[in-house]
């Protein structure tokens, strides 16, 4: 039986899944990030628990087909990551770094939010489907997207960053990025809770939010399903804003299906019905509808994406 | 010698041209379009046009490739038209429409903007690309979305349709799709000549253009070489928006170059000097360029980009 390793290297965890071909998800579990050293360790733990878990379930190299590694910056299309933030590396080819240490194995990096989702569309919401867009709602806006069944990386490796597009030309705010009025200062989790209070200020109804010290995004979307105002009314403009942002998305690749993950996206339905109800309304060229779905693999999904980009190569 | 035949359906006429498979233009055409019939004449012109020019060139049915064809309105997925406003067509497959009258011959479709992108890439000012984003600016703002050297058309087959991204939230004038502050209402000619109007009424600086009756778009581009203080700001205004427009599309494909193409693209230069500083200052994901050129085949774009759709199947 072949197999074949997938990686998901994020800020505080790397999350590591071992896969039958077919899909079917053998082994995962998780080790820290060690970010010492330029990022050395990153790659040396990762190799050294994959030989770890081939040896414990007696897997030769030979029924190996390869690593796949998601890394958390724009992997550009000669797989160079000119700066990942997170990490704190910069100026490095992680793929290379992988073959030192495995030598033989076929290597494949792709940035997190683009294999999460080619993995939606191998084993999850977007299974059948050749063209998605998976947006994540979490401490940022990332999106991922797959056109004919491919990972999109762009020339720079920032396709999909949509949390980086312009979608409130009257704010002055400014965004991690310098910009103003992106959607990641709107639509984010961070940027959710922003607006909440902002309305809480301005808008005198009652609301269970004034009685908590501190409230979060789950917080937030329960009262919404209470039927809370201002809860309503924050989501109702964060998604609004998403949902435009969406639409623009949909008049450049028009993809086959929207998918919704992140933090945010275990508020369910109601997360769904909310930014379908603003997409329809921001769309004027299709009255066909276009589907909007909840992601369904959660944190797995990026371990599934960097399998599939093995299986594909 | 195998050839391979491109048609690029319009609402006045149709463009034809016989090809080599390397690329070389061995004869192109012109024909009216005539849309009595629901369309049916477009389909019997077109291929009795191929038959006499094979005759004419001694080409036997065994060294046609196939017919690839522009079709001016969205094509979907399944090849299908739904409305084309332009032709008054609506529900038809024009595929099996070439088909029948062609039988053996293998037909491709491609929605026009999208073939004039495909063009570009095989033989005009994107060649060595393989992801490419195309605009033209015409009647209307249209693009073309070629990635990974295949045109991306999308479910319902708007994809490229940045002409109605909404770019301006506090426009209230409608766009023909019934949307409000849409990049066609604003980066179009006719879009172009209305603020370039509006702006000769607001601003009392001396023009050239108010000595005119009327102006065309290249009066207005003619005005702001010679240093024109409205035409230049028309442009700066009506190009910043496409600027922005294309911006956004950056972080949705990030292509490797975008072309101007289209009836404003014959400014030349200006227009991508003026192009290009906004852009940068609405990108802030890179500081590395992303070239913007002018395309270089003009009204012959689409006729290579249907018989590129042919080589390629």
């Amino acid at each position: 039986m072949n197999v074949v390793f997938g990686a998901d290297i994020g800020g505080t965890d790397i999350k590591l899944g071992m896969f039958q071909e077919d899909g079917r998800l053998l082994s995962k579990w998780l080790i820290p990030t060690r970010m010492e050293d330029n990022g050395r360790l990153i790659f040396d733990d990762i190799a050294s628990e994959i030989k770890n878990k081939m040896q414990e379930k007696s897997v030769s190299s030979q029924c190996v087909l390869g690593i796949g590694c998601g890394f958390p910056a724009p992997v550009d299309n000669r797989s160079f990551v000119r700066n990942c933030v997170n990490l704190g590396i910069k100026d490095i080819y992680p793929g290379k770094e992988m073959e030192k240490r495995m030598p033989g194995l076929i290597v494949r990096i792709g940035n997190d939010a683009n294999i999460a989702a080619l993995g939606e569309m191998w084993q999850g919401s977007g299974q059948g489907r050749r063209n998605l867009l998976l947006v994540t709602l979490g401490t940022g806006v990332g999106s991922g997207i797959v056109i004919d069944g491919k990972i999109v990386s762009g020339r720079h490796g920032i396709a999909g960053e949509i949390g980086h597009f312009m979608v409130d030309p009257l704010e002055t705010e400014h965004c991690s990025c310098g910009g103003t009025g992106h959607l990641n200062q709107i639509a984010s989790v961070p940027g959710i809770l922003h607006y909440a209070r902002k309305f809480l200020q301005e808008d005198k109804r009652p609301s269970v939010l004034r009685e908590k010290e501190d409230f979060d995004g789950a917080d937030l979307t329960d009262a919404a399903k209470e039927g809370d105002a201002i809860a309503m009314k924050t989501l109702d403009y964060c998604m609004g804003h998403l949902a435009r942002g969406l639409a623009i998305a949909a008049h450049i690749i028009d993809p086959d299906i929207f998918l919704i993950g992140g933090g945010m996206a275990k508020a369910g339905q109601l997360l769904i019905d909310v930014i379908q109800k603003h997409y329809v309304a921001n769309h004027y060229l299709t009255k066909e509808e276009t589907q909007i779905r909840l992601a369904s693999l959660g944190n797995d999904a990026g371990i599934y994406g960097a399998a599939k980009m093995i299986i594909d190569a």
